[in-house]
């Protein structure tokens, strides 16, 4: 691609939307070339912001203008899939809000849409792309923590009730992606339970446990209707452990020196030893740098040069037939429910 | 019962047995006649603390000891069937550590045997004699917290491992004794997940869904393997909430005056509306009364009076049929498996 | 006043100008009708945000202007003494950032300016408004606190390093406005020490003691160069005791119904007995309202009433002369320094 | 000295005196010769813990005692001169509770008839042998925090009111111990306030500043009315800083790697630049070791090989020395009290 820089169009300019615009015209290598909303006082607001980018109640007005490379798609998860299949048959490279579509079908169409034209699809799995996260990541590729032995999550809060998605596809999708991403290992079965305190409305509260080819086990539990704001994940390994508390305003990672140690040898379990061992705690400094940016920077490195993204269309597959596994479990009171073979989602790593 | 104190006969003096020999002695209601153990050199201990209680290797000496009305038993789980069914058939009332036995099977027949005999028996289910968890029952006895949409709890540390019962068995077994206790509700199923990361040995890892005929749902997550020490639940209610926080040490208890409004008819689900509410919080002060003191107290007055304890042999076998159910789930990845009708357990409420 | 809404002229649109334009806009008892600042690239941000309000490079525009009743001043503490006369000569109500002057002379004239020509002059001492404050002086003028016998305030964090003005006239200001706005005792005396870490800088750390009428003692520390940020105050009283912690999301004021309980006359001390109590803690919901909206409204409404604010010049004069106290006591290492008759700065109350 | 191990008896078998005997009962170095207490009742609790141990209700006993080589002192502060001198006078090494003596006339009398007679005295400092402070000692010898710019302290609780003594004697004499342990630097003013809120009372709040040669400050705040137990001390360095929570379980020292970084030359102020800088934070592990036992060794030690202590009687008279200040400077309300030239009291570090 030979122009100086990426031409974006951003569908949706509610809540999220202003962030995109803000990320996409401020990095170095994008700018925006328009907006579209269906509420013309929302385009007001953008043109107050960003007086040089057009604006349109029209969404067709940015496929069809050919200074657009890419569009990203910040709208209500039910527009997803039309609005993607058109931006990618519009030839469109494209970037959209989580989950990708309602549907694992769905999310499968496009993919293929995408392969088939050569173009990139990127899902806003913004967690991802946090310093946080990012640097969890690196501590397990450097095999900081050993053996990864569980994963356990809390992601509760007075939150919003949605009406239109549970607290799974709400809350635990973050979790769900993050978990995909940093550990080295492939989920095989879902158990999970969930429960709605609110007639007619979708589950407020719930826990997965997810199983893996190896003994390491991931849970996460979300709920709606929490007196406190909780962000928790501990993660444990054979050699660290780390607590990542998102609540925290600056040492958001700890990593324990802590653990136990086996002495003996597992063929002989009677003389089987545990030793405990507890060490120093370290709280690496987190950057403050916005996820969204480095995630548009990396979203535009990807469609410049080829390169899979992170948050590919694989992965937010990956995370959906994982979402929709557990809706299948909570039906059944925690049934387990076999996970089809992964695609090979990690390839880019 | 004429006599001026019931006479205690202790049979363990190791880890837990000393608390059980100074509360018994101390309580104006009670005596302890004689302390038995294995192991002479914690029989010169318990002869230094209470020079006045007789020591003796062998448990039957305190059987055949016409001055002991009541035996306690604080011994390896594997000990407890034979030395219960001892007792109770030397006509002795029966105070035992938890898990009453480690089948449902032998609980019942001790249940029986206490019941044919007309003997007191009680599990020492710690966490409902203390001040905290009273105060919580006592909360949801005056419907402070309205309905009781959850109670979710983790309990977790970098704890002993142990080698013949998992951490369902170790750890969650308080949970399951408080859920039962204050939630006037009956749990019809349970899923279970767990695993275990040391070659050879029971789970050092679960999470329990237990589901109740309402819509109430327990879920425990215990872990001894965690970088941290927390011991923290929280209980929903649709007026209230409640974070008991036992690691804190004093305030424990928090009331949050939080939670959601509905507005609109529940036929209606399209017009459901739901508010948010946040009010005053409030930490009620908890007595500093050491729980085993205001059992001991219950165990005599129940003996002497004939009354139920409130962690009866029923209250001891309903925990267990929980255990036992959590432990198939878990050997099936989460299988939800039904408990059968419970006992009526709280008929002493 | 017989006008529908007040006409606001805010000079300085930097940091803190911003937060008045936007309160005096949306409050329904002002209007905005211009800002000044020297900077044009300051101008064109509030023109973005606020179309139809008047900007301009010369202050002089705001007081010529018949439609300004009240300047806002926001602009640095050197220029206020200037700025704030000028507009009074112009015969505008004054509303002007903390502290009111560098000198509390300069303060003194100003104050007499004000009265002589019949303005209301009123100081930004935000805290006073903020929902947390109001809960605590609340809760001190209803005696729920019984005998105040401390106020100990810690106020750091890594903060920026000012090179105008030390610590105390930064940070202790907010707790001086505090003390003298909530406590219903008259300070007679300053202790203060400081010291300087940074060659050829200000005080960048202080501890100061402000002695009362009574035996009520104030502690206010203050700290530029700590670790970690505390916002943490403790009021100790007769009944019950306040942790006031700003750095908490919710929770900010905590009621402890804790103390001591005399026992014994006075007369006789051999025979003193000092009874410790432990009861409730009450968390007292406090209300999301921005403070500034509070004081915008609170200034319109002393304005077109005749009314004396809160923060009234005599109470913004009284801080100085406390923070001119404590400077000069800082010079001598802690020697004390009277402090003179206090102006009558609470006869609003 | 050629025998194997040092006879110790101990005067005192109150609260801490207990603690004193089991330390150098259970040393390798040292053992038990006797105890002595007036009331024949805490004698009997000794004996059963200790049958091997003389009792007596006369302290003369232990004095004539030539098995006796060192004599501990666990008795009220009011009694130490007498017992300490005739200790002393006896040929016995002593061993003495904080603080030495009431006064620092008699604590330099008490110096100089152990140093005529070359036995060893050593003050029970028990903070100073903690792994806490130990460890952090050990970070400021080798200077990982740079140059030192405050040690600040809150030390609070809702603590025993004491009739004898104030809360600078009974809680800051911990903070004065541990701030002349690890700075090297030489105090040379103080400026208290203090005040008491009970009538005929001491003190129960203060608040000290400690001046050093260097721009180093101390400060210190004491309460025994508080609603919180707080326990708190920070560090500042010019490299990193500390902050030192006795209060936490585990992770008493946190070591922060933020601060200030100076640009520019100190000559020319106005061109000074101030950079802000945060890096990791770093806990680093705190052994589990009783302090007293360590610090028995160390007297054990001493007493072998002519070692002067680390709590010597020149370390325990400056801190009574800054006691004394302290207190005058309260009488005073702040006023600066200069400070004798100090002892050489770090000679043995």
């Amino acid at each position: 691609m030979s122009k100086e820089s990426i031409g974006v169009g951003v569908i949706g300019y509610g809540y999220w939307g202003p962030n995109l615009v803000r990320n996409f015209a401020n990095s170095e290598a994008s700018r925006v070339e328009a907006v579209s909303d269906l509420d013309p006082a929302k385009l007001a607001v953008s043109k107050c912001r960003h007086p040089e980018i057009v604006t349109t109640t029209n969404f067709q007005d940015l496929l069809q203008n050919s200074q657009v490379d890419a569009v990203a798609v910040a709208t209500p998860v039910g527009t997803h899939y039309d609005l993607a299949l058109a931006a990618l048959r519009a030839g469109k490279h494209l970037f959209i809000e989580k989950p990708l579509a309602p549907t694992s079908e769905q999310v499968r169409r496009l993919i293929d849409e995408a392969d088939r034209r050569n173009l990139t699809l990127m899902v806003d799995h913004t967690f991802l792309y946090t310093p946080a996260v990012r640097k969890i990541r690196e501590l397990l590729l450097e095999n900081a923590l050993g053996d990864i032995y569980y994963y356990d999550s809390i992601r509760s809060s007075l939150g919003l009730f949605q009406s239109d998605v549970n607290v799974v596809w709400d809350l635990a999708v973050h979790d769900i992606s993050i978990i995909l991403h940093i550990l080295n290992d492939k989920p095989v079965a879902v158990s999970a339970t969930g429960s709605s305190h609110v007639p007619g409305s979708p589950e407020n509260m719930a826990h997965i446990t997810l199983f893996f080819e190896s003994s390491c086990v991931a849970h996460v539990s979300v709920n709606w209707l929490s007196p406190k704001k909780v962000r928790q994940t501990f993660i444990g390994g054979s050699r660290k452990m780390i607590v990542y508390d998102d609540v925290e305003p600056t040492e958001k990672i700890k990593v324990y020196d802590k653990g136990i140690t086996l002495n003996g040898s597992p063929d002989n379990v009677q003389q089987l030893r545990i030793g405990y061992r507890a060490g120093d705690m370290w709280a690496p400094h987190i950057s403050a740098k916005e996820a969204l940016q480095t995630e548009v920077e990396h979203f535009v490195d990807c469609l410049l040069h080829g390169k899979t993204p992170i948050s590919s269309g694989a992965s937010g597959l990956h995370v959906v037939e994982i979402l929709e596994a557990a809706s299948r479990s909570i039906a059944e009171q925690g049934r387990p429910v076999r996970l089809e073979q992964p695609l090979g989602i990690r390839e880019h790593a």
